[in-house]
């Protein structure tokens, strides 16, 4: 890929989350790790990996607005729309189309060509260790969604089985068993490298809040009385 | 203080703040750790200590509108209004007032009575440990602030006197030295005892997020062609 290219792609990327500052930064992360996980895997076509990493991400706002959408299936199309537009061959944007629409963790296919594994573990790295951490707490405040969620008993839920969307919730629905579902080795690797630190913030903030929670609540009792 | 009056505050506190889960729950984390502070302190008064607590962010609204104005401010005259506007006794609602508007970490005067220093520590505490870094993420993300900026270099920058706001700019700023600004012997141990896992964090997330950059953007320069 020449560099004129490569600006086309990331000026139409740019041009699709021109609000996001998150979602931009998670496009250059997940492209530079799709680089360090492509250096250890074979027949690797680089033009195909860094089209679709920095176009995988250009169907969200579109599942934003309607969140029956799949923004991998959105974003696949609209990249192969483009492509087309902008003089690729029909085989380079099916190729990016097919990567794009099977890199959505909850939705899609799973990934077939090397090229669409590189991505989806690479987008998953993200996701993993404190980096993920910190993009589940933003989306939480960019959606107003709480840190926790209360037991009936007063106690704060550990997340676990939780129907009410929390950051609790999404640690023990997506974050903390993210780690085995990798494809490639160095993807795999990079993950555990990073999971102690996510298990570590997650075990520390939940001792605290309980903490809080459990002594302050009993000693402010004796300082309320009852209505007779 | 009884249940009745309890149940006035929490609900005017929360018709204050209907519309944000973190500042509920915030409230709730400063009144509990008040409370535990509270008991190692003498003299304290719990009706003006709990009373100032439930109110003590009740002008945020206001200054998410208009940035020029103090929440402490606003909020310590509207509790004084709704105090005199309930029955309570002028003495009463003007102690209120001076906890609330000595609560700001950065504007505002200082904390004088035992309450105020108590209100003020507690709310610090909850900006402390990764609590404090889980609520300033969320904030990133309801304001539409990056994690990181980067540096002319294209490194990410720690956040040390950087100007654009961002994750990293605000851990420099506020919360990796607030540790050392806390009025009672209870919440300066609390503080301390968080202090170690929001350094963790903070050092995790940089290495992380430096490693995929540097290395990534490196390996990346390799497959794209410069320009003639």
């Amino acid at each position: 890929m020449n560099t004129k290219t490569y600006q086309l792609l990331e000026d139409y990327m740019l041009s699709c989350m021109e609000d996001s500052a998150h979602d931009k930064e998670h496009i250059y992360r997940v492209l530079y790790t799709a680089a360090e996980i492509a250096q250890t895997e074979k027949d690797v076509d680089y033009d195909i990996l860094i089209t679709s990493c920095l176009l995988h991400d250009i169907g969200r706002s579109e599942q934003f607005k309607d969140p029956s959408l799949s923004h991998a299936l959105v974003g696949g199309d609209k990249a192969h729309a483009f492509l087309i537009g902008h003089g690729f061959t029909e085989a380079f944007a099916e190729r990016v189309r097919e990567c794009i629409q099977a890199h959505s963790y909850r939705k899609g296919t799973p990934p077939q060509s090397v090229e669409a594994k590189i991505l989806f573990d690479a987008d998953k790295i993200d996701a993993s260790g404190t980096v993920g951490i910190a993009r589940t707490l933003i989306y939480c405040g960019q959606v107003g969604r709480p840190l926790y969620s209360l037991l009936p008993d007063g106690n704060i839920s550990s997340g676990k089985g939780d129907e009410i969307p929390s950051f609790f919730q999404e640690y023990k629905y997506k974050l903390e068993s993210l780690y085995s579902r990798f494809y490639t080795r160095r993807g795999t690797e990079i993950a555990k490298e990073r999971q102690a630190a996510a298990i570590q913030f997650y075990e520390n903030i939940f001792r605290e809040v309980c903490q809080t929670y459990t002594t302050g609540a009993e000693l402010l009792i004796n300082h309320i009385e009852p209505d007779l």
